[in-house]
């Protein structure tokens, strides 16, 4: 079964966004066992009709993302009809939800919209709840194969792939060497050249296994492909090896492991936050069901709110920094006391590019974590990076120390 | 001029690495005036053989990354080779390069890297200070056009392409119609499809300019490329019907916009946030200088923690609900009087997907800034979406209103 992937969108060539639907649509057809064998970037406009010609003969299913927008370089749809010699006839069912996507949010329909509710004839529309641009599923013939036409915005994309491309595929003959298990082991706390040296030589001569891995800021996802028992066997040495090192066996996100575990056990957390000002607090947040366990967090981006909201000492900072493990471990242990929670967590650190000094150079963070039942934990770690990805690391350290203490495991 | 690039790595099409070298080239060609025309990805392995022998006819320029490696699937060079009928000739500088290399690392030099010295006949050598792969540089016949081969590692590629190839593509011949401006105006409060319907009726018939437009949550980039004359009579049209919807004229996010705005007038914002839960301040502390504009920020999930770190009548809650404009007055309130910043900005809303009503359905928001000098203000959004789209589109909306009360235009 070939698949291939068509990505439309000038933005992509002049670099102004990064292209991130490969490594989507990468990762979702390989649980079907399924590879991507070519993928293919152009800009708006006719480059299109030149790509899908060439592409026709070879495949079996062709995935085209974006052109179908309101503007005139948008022509994903007219081209692929053009090219079937299928009419464009217009959806009264789709222009109803365009205009009434629009009268729900206070603004007038506007007639360039109306293109966004033509679908060529036999095409299936693949519906958008997130954007007014349906998706277009059209059936292969003799000439041309399946071929679906999807929006570009990875927020409307990825629902809409899930509840009706992959299903569609997954229907699809494939080959009798697909797959029969996919598990994917969330580890944190081991390096991806680490984890691969660990796991290939345990699993030499091992048949019908197909490992892959995906390195993230402090994350690390190993997936295991194969047949059940093969699968079976590299995840117990998994487990063996890396124990309280997996975070899930799933790709729920640690915000997610953190939530649900806290959630079993009636507790809550609150967040006292320097240099990740609010990430945390949002990385929790943006799982659903997070009230239940965070009812606050603090912001304290300078010396006087860590003072004023957690009861820092001002000496304490004075003598210290802001930046010490005496500040951090006052942070979290006045986070806990006022806001009352199970548990606290906090950060000071230099994300930088300023603010380094020789003693504390970019890179340098504090993390603390308080309980109710437990010993403060602080500890200092360095890892000097761009400022987001800074941000973000730090995170998911902090998450998964809380992940950790939260388990009983003791911290270290 | 016609540019492609060729990037080869299975890894790039299973999802395990996002291609960033797509963004990086364009946005160097463009500083040439040049354009990437196509960008094609493929499996490591005997495909590129395929997709090269498509794009030599109608290319100038091919680059090609990923290949050069030591394993077998590292086929690029041996491919070219053979397909431009040239021999593979030892290098024995490279080589001495890659023994000194593997012995200053502590490391025994490995047979398997021999094959990286070879050099097609006719090809030059690019250096990599960074890894054991040189790059080549293949000058076009009239066969083939001109072949970049460079390594696929980000920390090897960069240097490789700012030294060396780079300088090799400025030199080349370029059309003499390559653009002379590019600009992007990012406005808010304006949709995609609103802005075109106003812009290109105005344009038709203005020679010489290439409209392109990106829509993000809540923020709709619009880029002009052209003559210097064409792009400021659409510049001008532009600024005289969006006005203050205009954030920026440059690609800078709102974040950085609002702060540069705060720090030019010395003055602070606080943050006081229940449904975004942390976002809007993880987005200002995005940016480098934030601490000089933000120094604190109050993440209220709870009602308690609105009353206890806010100040908000448990009675205006009871009597209204936490997402109501009295509460959300109260919130942004007490959120400037407690942090004795010069603005405050809340928010309180369902996020979803629980915890609508029908009085008060999933994407209800009601928003407020308050200033020192200056009424506050408080309104009612209705934006159903998922979860996190929502968190974004929030965030990105109170910034914009934070920004238009700086700058000191009525909020409405």
């Amino acid at each position: 079964m070939r698949v291939e992937v068509v990505n439309t969108g000038t933005e992509l060539l002049l670099g102004k966004v990064i292209n991130t639907h490969v490594a989507w649509f990468g990762n979702e057809l390989f649980k079907l066992g399924v590879r991507i064998q070519r993928q293919t970037t152009i800009p708006d406009g006719d480059e299109i009709r030149t790509v899908l010609k060439e592409a026709f003969p070879r495949c079996d299913v062709i995935i085209i993302t974006g052109g179908l927008g309101p503007t005139n370089d948008d022509v994903t749809r007219e081209v692929v009809a053009d090219m079937l010699n299928r009419e464009l006839q217009l959806d009264e069912a789709i222009l109803r939800n365009i205009q009434q996507m629009f009268v729900s949010r206070g603004l007038k329909p506007n007639r360039s919209n109306d293109r966004q509710a033509m679908v060529p004839e036999g095409g299936v529309v693949l519906d958008n709840p997130n954007g007014t641009a349906p998706g277009l599923y059209i059936p292969a013939t003799e000439q041309s194969p399946h071929l679906f036409l999807l929006p570009g915005p990875p927020r409307e994309l990825k629902p809409m792939w899930t509840n009706l491309v992959y299903p569609k595929i997954a229907e699809m003959p494939r080959p009798e060497t697909a797959p029969e298990l996919f598990r994917n082991f969330r580890i944190y706390g081991a390096g991806e050249s680490s984890i691969a040296g660990f796991l290939e030589p345990k699993l030499d001569g091992l048949e019908g296994l197909e490992l892959g891995y995906c390195a993230r800021l402090g994350e690390v996802d190993v997936r295991l492909i194969g047949s059940k028992s093969a699968v079976e066997e590299a995840s117990s040495s998994l487990r063996e090896e890396y124990q309280r090192k997996i975070v899930t066996e799933s790709e729920d996100s640690i915000a997610r492991v953190v939530i649900d575990l806290l959630a079993e056990r009636n507790q809550t957390v609150a967040t006292a936050e320097s240099c990740t000002g609010g990430l945390i607090a949002s990385t929790i947040t943006d799982e659903s069901g997070s009230s239940d366990v965070f009812h606050r967090g603090y912001v304290t981006y300078s010396n006087e709110a860590k003072s004023a909201l957690l009861g820092v000492a001002p000496e304490i900072i004075e003598a210290n920094g802001a930046v010490s493990a005496e500040t951090v471990q006052a942070m979290v242990e006045g986070c806990l006391e006022n806001s009352g929670a199970d548990h606290a967590v906090a950060v000071s650190g230099v994300a930088g590019p300023t603010g380094g000094t020789d003693e504390k150079p970019v890179g340098t963070v504090y993390v603390g974590v308080a309980s109710r039942n437990g010993e403060t934990f602080v500890k200092k770690y360095f890892w000097p990076s761009e400022r987001i990805a800074f941000k973000t690391r730090v995170c998911r350290l902090v998450l998964d120390l809380l992940r950790q203490r939260i388990l009983g495991f003791p911290l270290e």
